[in-house]
């Protein structure tokens, strides 16, 4: 993604439905300070006022495994209905070293390969290339994943000599789509999956920024909420929930596995662990800390901590659908069609030509406004007519002007 | 060293010769809240009073090689006169992922190897595992490296077909052995790694810790700062000199580096800022506030922010050293020698039998008393006679009442 930053370093002023940035005018750094000082409270009363051993758990080297992971244990119970041993927690670096410390877990040889639905997140791209692990690509369909075609990418990798471990998703508002996958297609994926001898990595940075949380629209279950047979590894991110300056993840692994020939098993966590102290030692307590405040603060539900985030989400996504269809009225010239998701951060524009990176830079210098082209989702090959907007960090202003000077530039192109 | 953990959680009354962590005493929260304030307030004034900006910069996604590395790049030229541009500064999750990034830089197949002097420091080993990069092993010599070792083992890894790509060396007190190496032995060592196409990977979290900086014993330069060739890549950790709590390290990395086959090159810090951005995306900006902070209030030195530190290490160093002669005198059994470090955190000592993680549990058990058996360093191989001593953060008494426990100990199974 560096031509995408440069593009938008070299034109600050441009309005920006590219950047998936988490809006920010929420945060501050009084709040920061709370948090640590809530935290530092919570492991003074833990170890009845032992002050020493709130400086060391605070201010030195620590459990590799973290010092939040009873804390995230209940926000997912509070939040998601999972319930999970507090030692199958694994507090990282971001979802990002989750993700990678998972791939390189699983990836024993090149024969070990990953499966994704493509389009996929560049970052789980990236931590299977940092893994040396290849990613078979798997057929998105209007549901989220086609899961007849994960059987049969799966059946033919085995048939080459292959061993697919793992199929990378995103059911909630995934990563560049927008898409949610229903309830049906969750319930089939964990069966096929199970079948398949496969486990599914789901990662859930969005699922909180749906539609409001009553009546019909109620959030759908995570796959990690539905798995009965520990057949879920569950990748969760604070960067948009908590506090982005925090890099503070997690992964839920609670599966057992072979430590080595002998048959003698270990949690994937303690697995996961290991391979942690070779690459990070332990995340940074002083920043599991603002998280912990923050969890602490909001009786460890992030879906009450989110309430004006989610308001901000949904009426930017609101703004930017009813902006597109009032500027691209369907049957007229320029034919732009877009998907409509429910919530999230993305969605996925088709123009009516091929939009690359150079047209990119050209849209940004001519018209100063920046989105992604969808080729980066896609393992190499040229351009294509999808983009992605972000509409997450945006005033309603920029939205407006923005939308403005997307369809201009539609317009531009399409004669 | 998942072992050496349990044991030191099994035995918590146990005094402790086996941690590397630094000092605490000096340690606390407001500092951590002072030090964050300090740095928002110099951003503050870098960016004309725009709240906005320092609030993106400290709580927001961020700048995949940091926003300390200014300061960094300062730090470096008032403690150690070495200068950097600071684009050439990666800040890392500590010193362990700048390991990773440059071995997984560095590798391309199996073919590319890694040198390090035997024994080595458990990180750089477990750093390497990870990037699937093999260790070749260098002797050791009283000065520290045998250099000739290293020419011959480069040699035959060529004529092997390897491509030995650089040495992990720590010059100044090194982990495990305390060894420094010499004036001498840095020169032959920069013009041997030259000669021979290697880069130097110099470790250096411990060359604050040495004798008072006055006369004769006054620090010898750093490899980085004989360098004038850019054949080394210099690892730094804040972990022992600003705050563990942190985790925040770095990476000097001012190399040319090819990006492709068409011969175009690019810094070798933009490629580990690459390699960064699927691995841990950046560095929590929180964390780097800290360092930043305490980096300009002692006006970019960490040699002055440590004074205290030093002033204990030195202390404890010297009541080991003197403790040992008086407990193990020479000539009388139990035989037991040792090497005499002039700084760091640790010393070497040698039994007169083999002390293996056998014994160490026994010991602990019996004595309540904890090392490290040497072998940990050793890639493979079994119970050796050498335990290593850390001196860091102990109290004067415990290290009377531990120095006791360990002669009782010996004694008791040199019968």
């Amino acid at each position: 993604m560096n031509f995408l930053n440069e593009v938008a370093q070299h034109y600050p002023d441009a309005i920006s439905f590219a950047a998936g940035r988490p809006y920010e005018e929420f945060l501050d750094l009084p709040s920061v300070h709370r948090q640590i000082d809530l935290f530092a409270a919570h492991l003074r009363e833990r170890f009845d006022g032992d002050e020493r051993r709130v400086r060391g758990t605070l201010l030195q080297y620590g459990r590799t495994k973290g010092i939040i992971h009873e804390l995230v244990a209940r926000n997912l119970e509070v939040d998601e209905g999972i319930v999970v041993d507090p030692e199958a927690v694994v507090v990282t670096v971001g979802c990002q070293e989750a993700l990678y410390l998972t791939l390189r877990a699983l990836r024993r040889d090149d024969r070990d390969v990953l499966l994704a639905v493509l389009p996929t997140y560049v970052g789980a791209a990236g931590a299977a290339h940092l893994a040396d692990m290849r990613v078979l690509p798997v057929a998105q369909s209007a549901a989220g994943i086609d899961v007849d075609d994960l059987v049969a990418v799966a059946r033919r990798a085995r048939e080459q000599g292959l061993r697919p471990r793992a199929c990378y998703v995103v059911p909630d508002f995934g990563n560049p789509s927008g898409i949610s996958f229903d309830l049906a297609t969750r319930e089939r994926l964990l069966a096929a999956a199970h079948d398949n001898g496969l486990l599914l990595l789901e990662d859930n940075p969005y699922g909180l920024f749906g539609a409001e949380p009553t009546g019909r629209s109620a959030p759908l279950p995570t796959l990690k909420a539905l798995d009965t047979t520990r057949g879920v590894v569950y990748l969760g991110s604070f960067a948009k929930t908590g506090n982005p300056g925090t890099r503070v993840g997690y992964v839920v692994a609670d599966q057992r596995v072979e430590t080595g020939p002998d048959g003698r098993t270990e949690l994937l966590a303690d697995r996961l662990g290991e391979l942690k102290s070779m690459l990070t030692v332990n995340t940074s307590p002083i920043a599991q800390a603002v998280i912990g405040g923050k969890l602490l603060e909001n009786g460890g539900s992030l879906r009450t901590a989110n309430e004006r985030e989610c308001a901000v989400y949904r009426r930017n996504l609101r703004m930017v659908l009813d902006g597109l269809a009032r500027r691209f009225p369907a049957g007229r010239r320029p034919h732009v069609t877009w998907n409509r998701p429910t919530g999230g951060f993305f969605l996925v524009c088709a123009l009516p030509f091929a939009a690359g990176d150079d047209l990119l830079e050209e849209c940004a210098r001519e018209h100063r406004v920046l989105w992604t082209p969808m080729h980066h989702f896609y393992a190499g090959g040229g351009a294509r007519r999808e983009i992605r907007l972000s509409v997450s960090h945006l005033e309603p202003e920029e939205i407006e002007t923005g939308l403005d000077r997307l369809a201009r530039f539609v317009t531009a192109h399409d004669a």
